[in-house]
Formats: C-alpha cells, sequence, structure tokens
C-alpha cells in the first residue's frame, strides 16, 4: 500500500527506547483535510518494563537532585523548548488550531514550565525535604516538636492527558512533577499524539533530563494502571466517562493510588447586574464570551458554556455575541485570514453535533447553521469543520440539559437572570465548575457570588474597566493558580504554583526533638544546637556558614537617656515611651518602656562586624514579635542563628537568621527572623 | 423476654427527632460479660430527611457564624463535655476500655476540641472566607490578581467512625468540620455506639450547637451515601475492606464525592542502631512498645505491629518487652488493678486470633498463649480477654503476613534488621502506614531513615533522651499533626491543624482587581482604594477602622548627620554606611547608605500619634524587604493602610497595618506589615 509510506510513524518511547506502530495501531486523520496521515500505537510496549525504568532509573536519578537542581532543568528545558519550537507549530495545524491556539499550546506550556523553574527557586529549599507550615511546639519545655515535611513519591505519575492541548496538557503535569523529583509516564490522547512524540523528542534531545524521567506511550495504555501502587499517581484530563472508568479501577481503589482528574464541566460567566450595555464591562464580557466559544474551535475544558445575563440584556447579549460571531472566518488554519479552525476529527464533530441537538430540546439556536457555512481554503465536509453555534434558554430554570450537556466545541447558550441570587443557582446547576467569570465593576456583586459559589468552582475570575489590560482571559488556567474544580470537574486539582508540586509529594507529619528536627528539615529549631565556637558568623562567606551557628552578643543597658534620645531623634514620641503615667495605664506597660525600633537598632550594633567581609546586605526581617517590655535600666543581649540558606544567583545566597533579644532576667524581649545575602 | 427491659435503647439523632431502635436493630454485648447491654438500629431511619436537614438548616445556620464564632462555640462545647464527661467514663468500661484508655479517649478527643477552638481564632480570620496563599501579582502593573480562598462545602459531612474510640473518633473529626461551617452526620460503629450517643446527648443538651449542625445514626447507616453530592463529604475511619467497599460506590465516584479514609495499617517500630541495651533510649522504646501493644488492648489504628531492632539486639529486645508484658495484668476494667481489659467484643477476638494463626506460620510465638492467662474480676471466657501476645520473625525478607496481617489487638512482631537500608527496607513493606516511630539519638540515622521512608508514611515519630520527657507516643493523633497515610493505611489525611479543616472547604482560585479580591477576602491588597479622607487612623478604634484607611506622613529628608548620629548611637557602624568607597564596591549599593532601621525608625516618627488612644502597643512587624538603597540627601515618605482586622480578646484587637516607605522619586524603598494592639 503505497498510501502508508506517507504516513508519519509516531513512536513511544518506552525504557530508554524509541518503539515504533505496531500491531493494534490505528491511523489518525488530519482534521483540516481528513486523511490519514500518522498511526500510533503498539500492543507489544511493556508497560511493566516503562514503570520499572522510572522507578528503578528515574527516580533516584531524580531524587539526587535538589528542588533548585531540578527547578534549573525546567528552566534549561523550557529554554530549549522555546528555541526549538518552529516544528511543533507546524505540526500542529493538521491538528485543526491556528497559530493562535498554538501560542496558547505550545507558548502557554513552555511559560508554564519556567514559571515553575522560578517558584521551585524562589519557594522551595535548595535541598530533598520541603517544610509545610511552621513548627508546632508539642511539649511544655520545646524538647518536642512537630513539623510538617514533604518528600518526593517514590513512584511514577502516569499522566494521561486530553487531546485539544498535546504540549502546553503534558507540560502543565510534567513541571510540577519534575519539580517534585518523580519520573513521568506521559500517555496523550492517541488524535494529537504527533505533537506530543514531537515535543518529547526535543525534550530529550535536549539532554537536559537523567535517563528514565520521562516515557511516552502513543496509543493504548495497555494494563498499565493495574501495575501501579501508592508510590504513584495518575493526573487524568479528558472526558468524564473516561475518569470514571479509570478511576473506578478496583485495583488503584485498593491501593489508594492517587488519581487526580481534571474533567471538562459546564463553565458558565455572569455579566453582572451593573454592567448592561454601553459600559465598558459589557464590551468586555462581549470580548470573552466570543474568545471562549472560538478559541481552539471551543474545545477547552475552561470554555465558556453558558452565558448568565440579566434578564434585560439578554437580547442585547444575543446580538453582541452574534455580530462577533459573524465576523470570525473559518478556515484551514493555514491562512492567515482564519480566525477559527477545525475540530480536532469528524468524529468529535458528531459529538459536538449530537449534543447540539440535546441542547436544542431546550433552546433556541441564535446564531450558526452546522448544515449552512463558508470555509476558507479547505474542503468543508472532508475537514472537521463547524461554525460557532449559540443558544437561547428562555427557562433555565427548568431546563436540564443546558446544566448538563456538554458539546465540546463551538457551541455556549445565553439565559437570563432576576437577579443575584438567581444568577448563583443557575451557576451551581454545573454541579461542579472547573471556572466560573463574573464581569462586574460592582464589589458587593463579586462577594456575594464568591460566597455563593466559590464552593462549587475550582476558580473564579472577575473582570471589570480596572483589570481588564492586564487579565489573562476567563479560559486561561495560569501556573500560580489552582486549576480543577468539584464535582462535574473532576473533583481534582492541578497547578496552583507549589499546591501542584505536592500533588506528587507525600505530606509527612515529623515529630521529634529540635535536634532531629533540624537535622530532617535542614532549618534550625529553636532548642535545638547552638555551635558557638567558630569565628563571628558575618566574617564567614555563605558556604563556610552551617545551620546552627551562632553568635551571642552584648548586654548593652537601656538607659533613659537612650530612649530621649532615640525619641527626638526619630521624632517618635509615642507616649508609652514618654509619660509613665500613661504608659502605665495602658495594658501593655509598666511605665515608659524602650521603643521596639530602638532594641532592633541596639541589637543591630551589637552584633554587626562592621568592616567589608561576605554579609553584602541586610534586605530584610521577618515574624518579628515583641514580647516583654523593657524599661529604663534594663539590660539586652542578643542571640544570632544561622537559620536557613539559600541560593539566590551564582554569587550569593540567603542567610536566615533566628534572633532572641533576652533581657538581663534571660526573659526574651523581642523575637524575629533577619535575612542578610551573603557571597559565597 | 423480661430480659430486653434490660437493654439500653441507643438512638439515633435524625432531622431534630430522636428516634429508638426499630426494625433491623441488633444488640450489643458488653465486652466483660458477653452479656447483651443495649440495642440499636433501625432500618426505617429516613436518610433522605437526614441529609436534607443538615443541608437546608444546618448549613445555612454554621455558615451565618464566622470562623472565630464557631471557633468559640467549639470551645464552650468542649469545656460543657469536659463538665459533663463522668457518664461517658462509666458508660465505656464495658467497651473493655480501662480508665486511662477513656483519658485517651474522652479527654484526648476533648482537648482535641480545644486545639482546634484555640487555633481557628489564632489562624483564621474573624470572617467567612478563609485565605490560603500570598497573593499573586498576574498583570504587569498590579491591576490584575490572584490569590485563592476557602468556602465550606455547601453540603453535609458524613463522618463513618471505627469502635474503638468512641468519643476521640467522633470529636476529632467533628470539631474541624464545624469550625469550617458544615454539618456533620456521625454514624459510629455499633458495637460502641452507646458511648457515642451519649456523648451527642451530652453536646445536644448544651444548647450550644445550631439546629442541624449535628446528627447520629447508630446502628445501619441505609443507602445514604447514594444521595451524596459534590458538596459533601465522606470520612471513613475503621478496616480496609469496608473502606474499598464504600469508596468503590459508583455514584460518590461518578460525582466527585470527597471520600477520606483512614485505615489500619501495619505500623512499625524502629531501635536505633546507636540504641542498644544500656542506653536510655533502649529503655524507652521497650517502654513505647508495651505502651502501644497494650493500650486499648492494642485496638489502636496507630499500634506498633512491627518491632525493628538490630539484629544483635532481638533476644535483649525480647526479653525486656516480654517482662514488661508479664507485669501487665489483665481483668475488668474497673478494677484499679487492672492495667488492659478487654477486646471490644468476642467477634474481634475471634478475628483476631484468626490473625495469630496467620502470623504464626511466618513466625514464632515468643510470649503470651491465648489458650492459658489470668483474667481478674471477670469471666475470661464470657468476656473477649485475650493477653498481650509476641511474635519473632526470623526471617523479615522471604516473610510476608508479618508485613500485611493486622492483628486488631494486643499483638506484634519483633524482626531484626542488618543496616539502615535494610530496616527503611523492612519499614517500607508496610505499603503505606499510619506512623512509622524511630528511637535514636543519631541524627543521621534520623535523616536518613526520613528521606528513605516519609513517602510511605503519614507521620514519623522520633523519641530519645532529650524528648523523653515530653515527647506524647507513638501512637497518639495529635490534632497538630496530620493523621493518615499512604498506601494500605488509606491514602488519607485528617488533623494537621488548618489542613484538616481544609477538607470540608473548597479551595477557589480567585482572580481580579486588588478592590475586587480585597472586598472578597477582606484584606487590604496592594493597589485596592485607599481611604484617605478620615481623621488619623491612630486616633480611632479598632471598630471604627474599616480595610483600606490609610494614613499619608512625610518627606523626611535623610542627611549624612542622621546616618552618622544613628551610627554612633546605636553602634550599627557597618561599613555600608560608614565608608563610601567601601559602599560602593558592595554589588547593593551606590555608596553610604542609610541603615534599613533608621528608616523603620523615622517612618515610625512620621505616622505616630503620640497621645493616649485607641493604639495600645506595637506588636511586631512582618515580611520586611528592603528595595531599594537610600543616600544622603534623600527624602522618605510613608503610606501606612490598614490591611487586616483581627479580634483578640473582649477588649482589643490586632490591626495588620501594610506599610510602604517611597522616596522622593516615588520609588519604594521598604515594605512590610505592622501589627497594633488597637482597643475596641
Amino acid at each position: 500500500m503505497p498510501k502508508d509510506q506517507n504516513l508519519r510513524d509516531v513512536m513511544s518511547f518506552a525504557a530508554g527506547q524509541w518503539i515504533g506502530p505496531g500491531e493494534g495501531a490505528r491511523s489518525i486523520a488530519s482534521a483540516i483535510t481528513g486523511e490519514a496521515i500518522a498511526t500510533a500505537g503498539n500492543d507489544a510496549l511493556d508497560v511493566q518494563a516503562m514503570l520499572g525504568f522510572a522507578r528503578d532509573t528515574g527516580g533516584p536519578n531524580l531524587r539526587k537532585l535538589t528542588f533548585h537542581d531540578r527547578a534549573r532543568m525546567l528552566k534549561a528545558l523550557a529554554l530549549y523548548l522555546k528555541e526549538h519550537r518552529q516544528p511543533l507549530y507546524d505540526l500542529s495545524f493538521d491538528t485543526g488550531a491556528t497559530q493562535s491556539d498554538h501560542m496558547i499550546d505550545v507558548d502557554g506550556g513552555i511559560g508554564t514550565m519556567l514559571v515553575f523553574a522560578s517558584k521551585g527557586r524562589r519557594e522551595m529549599p535548595d535541598g530533598h525535604v520541603y517544610l509545610d507550615g511552621p513548627v508546632e511546639q508539642l511539649g511544655r519545655d520545646g524538647q518536642f516538636m512537630g513539623r510538617h515535611i514533604a518528600t518526593p513519591l517514590l513512584g511514577v505519575a502516569v499522566h494521561i492527558n486530553a487531546f485539544n492541548f498535546p504540549v502546553w496538557g503534558m507540560l502543565e503535569k510534567l513541571a510540577p512533577t519534575i519539580l517534585a523529583g518523580v519520573p513521568a509516564i506521559v500517555k496523550p490522547a492517541t488524535t494529537t499524539c504527533y505533537v506530543t512524540e514531537a515535543c518529547v523528542r526535543i525534550m530529550l534531545e535536549s539532554g537536559l533530563l537523567p535517563a528514565g524521567a520521562l516515557q511516552l506511550v502513543t496509543g493504548g495504555i495497555g494494563d498499565m494502571l493495574d501495575h501501579l501502587d501508592c508510590q504513584d499517581a495518575v493526573s487524568f484530563t479528558g472526558s468524564a466517562a473516561t475518569a470514571l472508568k479509570l478511576r473506578a479501577n478496583p485495583l488503584l481503589l485498593e491501593r489508594s493510588t492517587r488519581f487526580t482528574a481534571e474533567q471538562d464541566s459546564l463553565n458558565a460567566s455572569i455579566l453582572g447586574p451593573d454592567a448592561g450595555p454601553g459600559t465598558p464591562e459589557f464590551d468586555l464580557f462581549i470580548k470573552e464570551v466570543h474568545r471562549e466559544m472560538t478559541a481552539k474551535a471551543g474545545q477547552k475544558c475552561t470554555a465558556i458554556r453558558r452565558i448568565i445575563v440579566p434578564q434585560p440584556h439578554v437580547d442585547a447579549a444575543i446580538s453582541a455575541i452574534s455580530e462577533r460571531l459573524s465576523a470570525t472566518r473559518l478556515g484551514d488554519p493555514r491562512l492567515d485570514t482564519t480566525r477559527m479552525g477545525a475540530l480536532v476529527s469528524r468524529g468529535q464533530k458528531r459529538d459536538v453535533l449530537d449534543k447540539v441537538d440535546r441542547i436544542a430540546d431546550e433552546a433556541e439556536r441564535v446564531f450558526g447553521d452546522p448544515d449552512d457555512f463558508a470555509v476558507d481554503g479547505a474542503d468543508r465536509d472532508k475537514g472537521a469543520f463547524l461554525p460557532p453555534i449559540l443558544f437561547h434558554c428562555a427557562n433555565p430554570d427548568s431546563a436540564q440539559r443546558v446544566h448538563d450537556t456538554e458539546a465540546f466545541g463551538p457551541v455556549s447558550t445565553v439565559m437570563g437572570y432576576r437577579d443575584i441570587d438567581h444568577a448563583i443557582q443557575l451557576l451551581n446547576r454545573g454541579k461542579g465548575s472547573l471556572v466560573a467569570s463574573v464581569i462586574t465593576n460592582d464589589r458587593e456583586v463579586a462577594r456575594d457570588i464568591t460566597v455563593g459559589s466559590a464552593a462549587f468552582h475550582g476558580r473564579l475570575y472577575f473582570n471589570n474597566r480596572s483589570s481588564m489590560k492586564e487579565a489573562t482571559g476567563h479560559g486561561a488556567p495560569l501556573p500560580h493558580m489552582v486549576h480543577g474544580g468539584p464535582g462535574r470537574a473532576g473533583g481534582g486539582e492541578e497547578l496552583g504554583g507549589i499546591r501542584g508540586v505536592m500533588h506528587y509529594m507525600q505530606r509527612t507529619a515529623v515529630q521529634g526533638s529540635p535536634d532531629i528536627l533540624t537535622a530532617i528539615g535542614g532549618q534550625w529549631i529553636k532548642g535545638a544546637e547552638e555551635i558557638t565556637d567558630k569565628p563571628h558568623p558575618f566574617t564567614r562567606a555563605f558556604n563556610d556558614l552551617q545551620i546552627g551557628d551562632t553568635l551571642y552578643a552584648g548586654l548593652r543597658t537601656i538607659t533613659l537617656e537612650d530612649i530621649e534620645t532615640f525619641a527626638h531623634f526619630t521624632g517618635d514620641t509615642f507616649y508609652a515611651h514618654m509619660d509613665d503615667a500613661a504608659a502605665a495605664a495602658n495594658p501593655f506597660f509598666p511605665g515608659r518602656v524602650a521603643h521596639g525600633y530602638l532594641l532592633l537598632s541596639f541589637a543591630a550594633g551589637m552584633f554587626v562586624q562592621p568592616d567589608p567581609g561576605p554579609v553584602l546586605a541586610n534586605t530584610g526581617l521577618d515574624t518579628l514579635r515583641f514580647m516583654a517590655p523593657v524599661e529604663p535600666g534594663d539590660s539586652v543581649s542578643v542571640r544570632l542563628t544561622v537559620k536557613a540558606k539559600t541560593p539566590r544567583n551564582d554569587d550569593y545566597g540567603e542567610i536566615r537568621w533566628h534572633v532572641t533579644l533576652t533581657n538581663q532576667k534571660e526573659a526574651a524581649v523581642a523575637e524575629y527572623e533577619l535575612l542578610t545575602m551573603n557571597a559565597f
């Protein structure tokens, strides 16, 4: 069959080998021409060998690195991908996507990776144990403490991705997984897996990833899920039906294997009651709705399926949306003039049309005719083209299908609401969504909708005249913010910065003595060993300092004259420092007391090492608490201990010092954490 | 049947009514005498009415209150329970528990409630929206921001509890649920439900809980789980088999209903290689093992099932544990001399004996004979008595049952290890546990075991000579620390302070303008409205201040003389302030610069209102960052804005001020959050 020779062989990358299509392979058609362009799948793939390679080679390789090492690796990988992304654009047209869709997918994926790289460096330690929350004192005298840590799962992450974002869909899961220190096996949807395969090839060719960190299954995944256990995790994106089938796997349930699902949902957008025609918010609303209906031809899990507007503005909304839709040119996405491409496949088009029929039972079609529309530069019937279709549902309270039927294409339904309570009711009838947006300039509306429906949503997006220049769009999941949602949206969560990394780590409560917890967490805890037999810590470089290095300095006696001098010099003549009787009437003070800032300043005078040295600057201070008043005649001494060390660039790093000021009775008068930048 | 008249009717509390046993009721026997003491269960219970009452009455009643209101309610409830707890002790003897077991159950439960009450006041806002993590700037100019919030689920929490802790088991779930603002339906295990029922009666009689907040099912729960949806949550504690049956419910899976399981697991304790006979750690280890085997007659999900000791110390450990066990008197728990009571039922005893037989295939019984033991003050064969039984497994690598068979009674197995890696291997063969303990005085051992096996554990407990006086015990879940674990332990989490409250709340990413996010979260965000037309904010009481109230003060010019004066007064003659050439050589400074503390002090001088007034004290400062150097001749002004308000007692509350220092070029030179205590 000579035709087959033109088909691209989409390969899998399994246990270190590229493996081509084999028994059970299926062909993949272009969304534009309908012709077969590739084949993928091989029933002989050895899924147990893949799991073993990830667990025994990928995991240990990744866990040898620190969080910072892995963050740097992600950054390098993202920059390499950026440099080499053109072939991904070229390939993606056949999925039906336009160049601006590619930007969401390819550039959006790379950007997500960069945010995780940056957060890994800024918000995680340069070590192997992540600290989750503060220390808890569990015993009376501070010799038994608790804290929470997170460590990487010792298994493998299996990522099962949807067809609509073959690159972003992979990278948004891969970045937190790699940062956590866990190897991944990626299984993209077969329809667009040739784009994912190309992206995996680029990443592997970069040589940046250690062996076993990344494997790829194109085609079916076999019985891989049956071989997972409590150290593995499955992250699924796709339809509710497939999610349910997978999560009901009795072996996954029995072994408590982590399973996260992000499912399509009936996301809504609400036009605020304040935001009628003529306001900037109305125009903004129309623009957001139009974008969500047409970007990726509406094949986004976050797209707006329900358009909820004040009853009086229903007609205005329908006509404004229709006007914009009618100006949207469909066609071959390779054409510059094309604003909307095709659905991913004719199968997908049939599915959307079935859903359109269901919705049509309860709503009137007010824009778009699937049997009558123009397509530029392609054969309308061979490709998977479908025009945007807008419905109006006049009775959204009695309707059911408009609230539970997701036509995964350029299809949405307008419905009117009477008041905010009614809008909230309609919103929540989605029974759990990834996102809802509210376009309003009224803070009370924003607050009421939040209180009434945040629990049904993974994300609430507010936009108005103040934020519209910077707003990132209803449909865009950002790496900083969680993505996922309750109920119909799958009950899962992804992204959200370090929250998304935690999905691939185990949180563990750790209890023990301060010395033990210091050794485990890599951060000094009050009560742990103080190393005091070394030279002044300010004379020692970043690399020479160790956790627990401690300086004691002082005493210095605080005189009434000190307080007077400080008050008049700074202008801080607060009565507690100046007027004995008034101070004594205050519940916190015995009489005149020293200024808190006087104590901080004197402490710095006590511990400073004045000559040039490795300490470059005092960059900040955290969690200062004044614990007892200091009266004239009291004396104060200071203890300064290296609590944590975090490299910041090639030249210097941050030292976090734990500082306690103590009076002559050995009572703590103030505690804080001081930050300095120190040369290596 | 005259005998039945002596049976206690254990009732359910459903939709506001106490309902007695009915069709399908079963009788409950005393663990001590084997005689029936109560009946419970009623197949006619209307579970849908219960769900409706919780959702429509309990939820709204609870959500009207703020987090602080609910925290105060929990505290009052805990104190009321403490006052009225004697009947719970009296009843509990029939479950087989001793007075010291009751303390774990009853007092432990009350203590847990008090910790949540306290954390609710200290760590949550006095409002309806909990803020999770910092603000994320999503747009270039700060007019589009993101943050995460948590709001209560709008449904009901169904708590399915184990038999072993009829009071603690309820209260440890109820406290975070109520604090979240979610009503609960409690279904205790039938065997000990009469104690739970008595506790619920006390709580309801207190009149402290609003209608619908708490309901009780004694006996079977019917098809309640089939009627849950995405706003509900199930928290299960008990056996893996029951957990699997419940979590596989297709309706729960389809609706993504939250399901948390805390299952029995094969918890281990490791004796460190440093902790041989003669060390304080060895004695401590023996003591902890003995306590875990005998408290609650070993019926604790956290009890030590595997005792992992250095191979050379196996014999010493066996003989020391056996010695302690032989001194442990079994008997009627009402006797003062009794140290260990009965298992909960003869059925439970049969189950434990089956497991003992299984373990005996792989291990030698070295202490305890189920057919030959003494019981004080009770009939050994009528009650559910069982002596402590210790096994020794000589080949733990080839053994399987000792790692997966949980005999839920006073049964444990000693096994030897060669080195730390071997100990970690054995530990992890539990395939996921609630807790492991390590008794060691060697920090490296603690660290190595953590890195090697934290991912298999919900909690790691370290103890040694430093912490032993304060340590809370291997088996004690604390409200501050998460309780749960991966794999065999169920893959869930409870407790852990506010983490446990989050299980009953939905986390939602919120994006919008600073004004919108300020209105939603109740905390001022940079860029949001500043209210500047009011009197000096330091002259206004806590209750008169509102979020966004702002004071601008300054400019003040910083002279070289100011810097000199401050340096010599404080002693802080760091070269960056004193030596122009040396300062200029530093990567952060253009030349001599002002001290950071000089800026803070001058800022206070600018914004202070010196006369007595509602500001009682400056209590602290958070997240100070110096952003740009201030040179001699620069001028500085200050902006001070009310960011958050938190009541602290009946007289005053904390104001958190957002402060920015700006130079004459309007560049920020420092930012921080200032804390003051203000009178109401």
